[in-house]
């Protein structure tokens, strides 16, 4: 059976000693909410819940999964009791404005929330994170009207929300969306369209479900200029503000998933559904796509969440089965053999997962500050602020997204590596992690569309690789400071090597493009790989700082826990990093190699 | 839905092209009954079995598994009607000898008929593939009177067989078995004990199961050189040579896995059951061992089958989905968007699945022919030559089986890929292949065991390194006869470099493992890999080779097939060879950066 523990120790030493939370806090005006006590309360808090509720919880709900009967969709057993104490709790709204009955503590914890909830139980952590998005809309675009009705409920749990994005015959490509919106005389809009792949789009959880629908209205240019969003609620808000009857909104069928099994996937039906403008007419992916820096973090705190998940089942397996002798001597002569963990390739995969997921865990702290400004702004109106910090953002959540999860498939592969055929079995639940991992570089737009943001659009498009000369420029300056230390010398060469080579290479794509257009795409996974490594050997590379310096200087850890920081860094720096070589040769091959390929040879099967 | 149709153009590409089968097989005694018009037959009479008969069965199979009742296992609807016809069409005999009731053609074409029936229905598959185990330990190791007791009814198919080797406590190190075998009176032992993840361990397809034990005399010294081979067949041969009475053997259960559902992996409980020494007492592993090879060359053919089933089924999609612009330029325009083929990223997807899958049949291809010699030697009692051939593939096999099976997981996740959120609902069948090809790292030694065998015992221990210099100066020789072809230039000098590189590196690991004995282990899934990736680029360069000069002197088929596999060896060496560099700096790290955590500190979790 799966467990989970939240990993406190390593969640604060980010917090307190690698970025210093409270000094960024004083910055915030909801940062005094934030004081060591709520921090530590709200850790704690979580962490039981996490812990004692949902992770019990993850293996058997992924047996029994959501039932779908007459368009009710029914899920597992224990989701609905313990959906009722996350609402109890208050967690829904832990990051919101206390207007709305929310907390008002940082963005950040709320991300931490979710990054212990996912770890536990990824897909009933689904429920309450689809609302958050509808959430984010509603606070930035809704009227003060639509707030007022949508976001106390919402933000208390009572309610909860959706994205209604893909339909059948458009993706990733939303300038397909056939949905139709046509304004009646009352203000409000009727709608009509079948929306599919709807995370949390019908269930038994809370009172009502607010789908945000993106939908055409009946004069639209064609494309993605011509794309509105609109609330549809499932029940429509009785003058008591309370959910009333049934909207013309219902669940088709629920798909039958690979992994996730337990977050219903629904194809929702709009017959006439009552349906109220947010924002502006024609401007609903633009909308949509504020949003996205958000909903992307929340994806590549899923990859997080499994890199963690599969390392902490695996290791106590690896110290328990014993498997051989290892190759430099019996370890343990008492036993009928070495327990695995004593083997250096079951450590090289060990090592592998916990570098993924403490470093992984890293860059998502460190962009959850940016997270932080960001919805300050929205909070607070200020637009200005907003796009400065979402912009900012804008760099690291193609990283975070793409790659975060691409790792998680690796490290969810390499958890049932360690357990051998046990991995394949479903009681020893390795396998599940690997099911449920699986999505994540699937949803919230794929590892190309990441991969595509990230090179095309930020990178070339939106700054002319200035973006990656000041990233790489801020760790060259980092690493000025540590040149003279001996401790962080092998560090602090190899990441400044690799920092020159990626300003090099990202010039001689955008040289080559020029010509090449296609280049940019057939070198965007190779880049965005390369980029998540680089950037994560960064982060490495300042917690082994910080760990030399504790163990230097005294920290409130054991000395074993800063030591063992220092080698997972070297681990990565030696096994993970050189796999950036593979990626800097392959990005600069010309286009050609994959585009002259006629689309009729590249099978004959007749 | 999934659909597979053998790509007998490939097939034939390699068999007369590449490789001259007929040649090869005018060197074998049994060569003259593989004329090609029997080739030709064989291969097209699989290939319609394949796609009509196995092929439809897969995905539905997959939905409805396999199904335990008290004690009986019943496999999913059509199966034994397949099985049926796979019997009445005699092929479960044809590469073994007459006197049995085989076709006696070249192993090799037994291999090709795997490859189809596998690429198919990888889980039915297993049920023939299994009993293939049984019937060359029977033809190695068994009297004549044990050869004509099981043989005929094992190579007509009406009765089939398995390996019985793992036990709760004892997979990989086998040492540790515990079933127990007692000696009685008629010479016949009676067997105790508990055997796990028995792939075919009971089913309902065939009227008797023989199954071969690993167990454990009374007298047996301690660990592996204690252990010996039974037969211990479901039902005791009556007189009239037929299934007679119940065996005191039974299933207990069958697993739930993440894949494979549809074949019956089980416990098998031995109460008493009656068993037949095969072989030697106490050299019981020997003999397993001497078939592993055969064992691990069919797993690499899985991961051939998944790498062609993932291409497959990706092509179609990619070339009906329609998403976004190419980045070039509009494809399309009279269409609402382009369809994704026309995306370098997605061709990108494509040629690597292509890639894979083309590669890896030429490796095992390349393989099949001296499996053709070993089994000769085995059919003819000829132990020095099935000893010679044996250790020729004994450097193959690790690769094929550890290298072929981890870029299987790849393809089958890049076909996902292609299929966006589609790749993760049952229905399309995407996710089928990527979990049963999840099972293919694990089962038959995980890809860390084929590493350290590969590594630690076929290059250091047994050559000292002398098996890579003769392997790479055999490509050496090769790329030294096209260093003057124009076309060909590209990939010798990439080979050339890769060749002595290789050599380099062997030679550092080897003189670091003196004083770091655990760098072998450290090393050695980056040295597979690195080894598979390079010699799956020696086998696009002499497909390259073979298609330029068909293409200027003409060859059977069009000229467009010469060309795609041309385009296909170009990507190979531009976008997945470079993963070698990554590889090659990773493995030269020492062992530290893995042995050096103490074995408490890997995890803080309270």
């Amino acid at each position: 059976m799966l467990s989970y523990k939240a990993p406190l120790r390593d969640m604060k030493f980010l917090l307190n000693d690698v970025f210093d939370f409270q000094k960024h806090y004083k910055d915030l005006s909801n940062g005094a909410n934030a004081d060591p006590e709520t921090v530590d309360m709200i850790l704690q808090g979580m962490a039981d819940f996490a812990e004692n509720i949902l992770s019990p919880l993850y293996q058997p709900a992924d047996a029994e999964g959501c039932h779908f009967e007459n368009g009710v969709v029914t899920t597992p057993k224990g989701f609905k009791d313990a959906y009722n104490q996350f609402v109890e709790g208050g967690w829904q709204g832990i990051s919101y404005p206390e207007e709305y009955g929310g907390m008002n503590l940082p963005m950040s914890l709320n991300l931490i929330k979710s990054e212990m909830m996912g770890t536990a139980n990824w897909p009933w952590a689904m429920y309450p994170g689809l609302t958050t998005g509808c959430i984010n809309t509603l606070m930035q675009y809704g009227t003060e009207e639509q707030k007022d009705t949508y976001l106390p409920k919402l933000i208390e749990g009572t309610w909860s929300g959706t994205m209604c994005l893909t339909e059948p015959q458009a993706g990733t490509d939303l300038g397909q969306v056939k949905t139709k919106a046509v304004p009646q005389e009352d203000g409000s809009y009727t709608l009509n369209g079948t929306k599919i792949f709807i995370s949390s789009g019908e269930h038994d959880l809370t009172d009502n479900i607010i789908h945000i629908v993106l939908a055409r209205l009946p004069d639209a240019p064609e494309g993605t200029r011509g794309i509105s969003l609109f609330i549809v609620p499932k029940f429509n808000i009785n003058e008591e503000g309370e959910a009333g009857e049934r909207n013309g909104v219902s669940c088709g069928s629920i798909e039958h998933k690979m992994g996730i099994a337990s977050s219903a996937t629904c194809v929702l039906n709009f017959d006439n559904a009552k349906g109220y403008l947010i924002g502006e007419p024609n401007r609903g992916l633009k909308a949509m796509f504020t949003f996205m820096n958000t909903a992307r973090i929340g994806t590549g705190i899923q990859g997080l969440a499994h890199c963690e998940l599969a390392f902490q089942n695996a290791l106590p397996y690896a110290k328990e089965r014993r498997s051989m002798r290892t190759l430099s001597g019996t370890k343990e002569p008492e036993k009928v053999a070495d327990a695995i963990i004593n083997h250096a390739d079951v450590r090289r995969m060990l090592l592998t997962m916990k570098a993924f997921a403490e470093g992984g865990r890293s860059m998502i702290y460190h962009a959850a500050r940016y997270a932080d400004k960001m919805s300050q702004g929205v909070a607070e109106n200020n637009n200005e602020e907003f796009e400065k910090w979402d912009d900012k953002l804008g760099f690291y959540t193609p990283i975070l997204k793409g790659f975060l999860t691409e790792l998680a498939i690796e490290a969810a592969k390499e958890g049932q590596q360690v357990y051998g055929g046990h991995g394949y079995i479903k009681e020893w639940g390795m396998e599940l992690i690997a099911r449920d991992a699986r999505i994540s570089t699937l949803y919230e737009g794929t590892t190309g569309v990441q991969a595509l943001d990230l090179l095309g659009r930020k990178v070339i498009l939106q700054s002319k690789g200035k973006i990656i000369r000041d990233y790489t420029s801020s760790i060259m300056k980092w690493c000025g400071e540590y040149a003279l230390d001996k401790n962080m010398r092998k560090f602090v060469w190899a990441l400044t090597k690799l920092c020159a080579e990626w300003n090099t290479l990202t010039v001689r794509l955008m040289l080559s493009a020029r010509k090449d257009r296609e280049i940019i795409s057939a070198a965007s996974v190779d880049y965005l790989m390369y980029s998540g490594y680089i950037m994560m050997a960064y982060h490495w590379a300042r917690m082994a700082a910080v760990a030399y310096d504790k163990l230097e200087n005294g920290g409130v850890e054991a000395p074993e826990f800063y030591k063992a920081k220092i080698q997972t860094a070297e681990f990565y720096f030696d096994k993970i990093l050189p796999r950036t070589s593979g990626h800097a040769e392959s990005m600069v091959a010309p286009s050609s190699s994959m585009t002259d390929m006629d689309i009729e040879h590249f099978a004959f099967l007749d």
